[in-house]
């Protein structure tokens, strides 16, 4: 199975492969600046909530790198600059503010100088991947149990490889499952508008070895009408306390055609994608992106000059619709609002 | 209202709006084989189940204008041959087969010669794109009855002046509403893989002033999800007796997002989109096209090399998701074996 990893922190600076020239070129890029992180964020050259997070936290480590600060309190202050800057990026997934939540409270412990908080930022923005990659793991172990020994898993987007610290979520269960022997099929959403399926999925798959068919967004409803798929898995940018959870646009009308014939639906995030503050999906932000990302591929321009375009970047899928979702603590059920609190109180 | 027309029949020729061009190029073809218009048919210069109806028999018109038969015996049987040809195009729009069946009904009475059943068969031909229009203004009116005064209706694909003789089904119900002075806004499915939403739809609609926004197919349940469709109206290439119908890829998890939600899903189709010998959707046959058309747009390769892709172009709707089909013999509800099989018998 693949080593891939699509973020690494490396001499005091980010390397981090631009998911935008998938698959096409690859492509990696040396970061040096939180500026520079953010930059890759919000042009998505970096996408998927675990991956966001990661490099969310290394965007702090690149803080504390640069700062000239003398004093802990001098250096937690530009940081709480740069927090903000970060959280800026990209509203929707709650890795990300996880991420920088967790590394503003190591900020507020006391600290002799400036040199020890840095090093404790970098430590802790590198336990954040590291950390992420076991989660990923551990989903993809508990999720390997629910497929069964010949499968065909649909899943949409990229919650893979590439969307986390490493091994992915959705496509960690597969990896998961393949690794034990099962025999798994994947249908892959292409995903518009940014086709993360057909470029990042589709790639990712194939670069393991694991068999894969690319169909567009709209056509997966008709494979599950057909019977041709045994369950679908996706991913999960934020989950709200009810089970509820924002995803890639695309995914809840997933859902719905999923219940309709009776095919298992399940999510796979690690905890740092849940939301404790959230009651019901109703109240997750959804970001809508440019027009320009529906509207051109490469140099071709789709549309007529002048049509408006709308491009929800996100939608929410209803508890209700969710078979399971998939936890490193394990596989969690309905009623959500007490497996998922339990969790929430271990912790 | 646009008087746009993507087929005509002038001098003996086939004039055709090529609209794989469109919208960025507008390129007429003259076509003078029925070769050409099976290729233009197969290649979706020419789309839409009522405009490859009109296709079809001006392909025959053109069979008949070339061919050097005497009598009217030997120039049916070569309308024979090129009829299978034609047939052989596209499988699952009906008008197609409904157009060639009305011709041949033409061939099978008693003609002196074949200048007799020559001049006929041409007449036959441009009749039925006459009285498709007048169909789909007549589908339009009733249609009309169903829009509010102040509307958002969302739409997929092209059932638009570029799917029929003219005038369109889903887009003449819009078109109708305008004239009436209805506030109409379209909210138009762009439509994967061959983006007709993007492309045609929202070029047909922004010609005649009418508010449109593009959005990526696999968002339209977010927008219903959010209250801000009031109905939802396509075009349908083959309906069955009890209502099942076939429509562009995409249509069914329309229909199930606008049924989740409360939303009237309308389907509007001339009666030769209507198919007698076909008691559900089932048996419906549903063409799947070349994987190029999804891993392609213009000259950039969207997947990775090697990786395989399905491409299914329709789907089934049930009827249970349909609120009712829009016809030009009026606005059709359930029970649909019971008003449609009428509408058969007063035929």
């Amino acid at each position: 199975m693949t080593d891939l990893v699509p973020i690494l922190w490396r001499d005091g600076r980010v390397r981090l492969l631009d998911q935008t020239r998938l698959p096409r070129e690859i492509v990696w890029l040396d970061l040096t600046t939180p500026e520079q992180v953010v930059e890759a964020i919000t042009t998505m050259r970096i996408r998927g909530a675990p991956a966001i997070g990661v490099a969310a936290g290394y965007a702090l480590a690149l803080a504390v790198m640069r700062s000239s600060a003398r004093s802990a309190e001098a250096l937690s202050a530009e940081l709480e600059t740069t927090r903000r800057m970060v959280e800026a990026s990209r509203p929707t997934g709650r890795n990300l503010f996880w991420a920088t939540e967790r590394i503003m409270h190591v900020t507020e412990q006391r600290w002799p100088d400036a040199a020890a908080l840095r090093a404790v930022v970098i430590a802790e923005a590198q336990a954040i991947q590291r950390e992420d990659i076991e989660a990923c793991r551990r989903i993809g172990d508990f999720g390997a149990e629910l497929v069964p020994a010949s499968a065909t898993v649909l899943t949409h987007c990229n919650a893979g490889a590439l969307a986390t610290g490493g091994y992915g979520t959705a496509l960690g269960v597969i990896r998961s499952a393949v690794s034990q022997g099962k025999q798994v099929r994947v249908i892959a959403d292409e995903t518009r508008p940014l086709l993360q399926g057909a470029r990042l999925t589709a790639w990712e798959l194939s670069e393991d070895g694991i068999e894969v068919a690319v169909i567009p967004d709209s056509s997966a409803a008709s494979w599950l009408r057909r019977g041709e798929v045994d369950l679908v898995i996706v991913g999960a940018d934020r989950v709200a306390r009810n089970g509820d959870f924002a995803n890639k646009i695309g995914t809840y009308p997933l859902a719905l055609a999923a219940h309709e014939h009776g095919v298992p639906f399940y999510a796979a995030a690690p905890l740092s994608s849940f939301d404790p503050h959230l009651n019901t999906g109703d109240d997750i932000v959804i970001e809508e992106r440019s027009g320009d990302e529906v509207a051109w591929i490469s140099d071709t321009h789709l549309l007529p000059d002048g049509v408006t375009v709308r491009n929800l970047a996100f939608d929410v899928t209803p508890h209700h619709l969710v078979a399971a979702h998939i936890t490193e603590h394990g596989v969690l059920r309905p009623p959500y609002l007490e497996t998922i609190g339990e969790v929430f109180r271990r912790r």
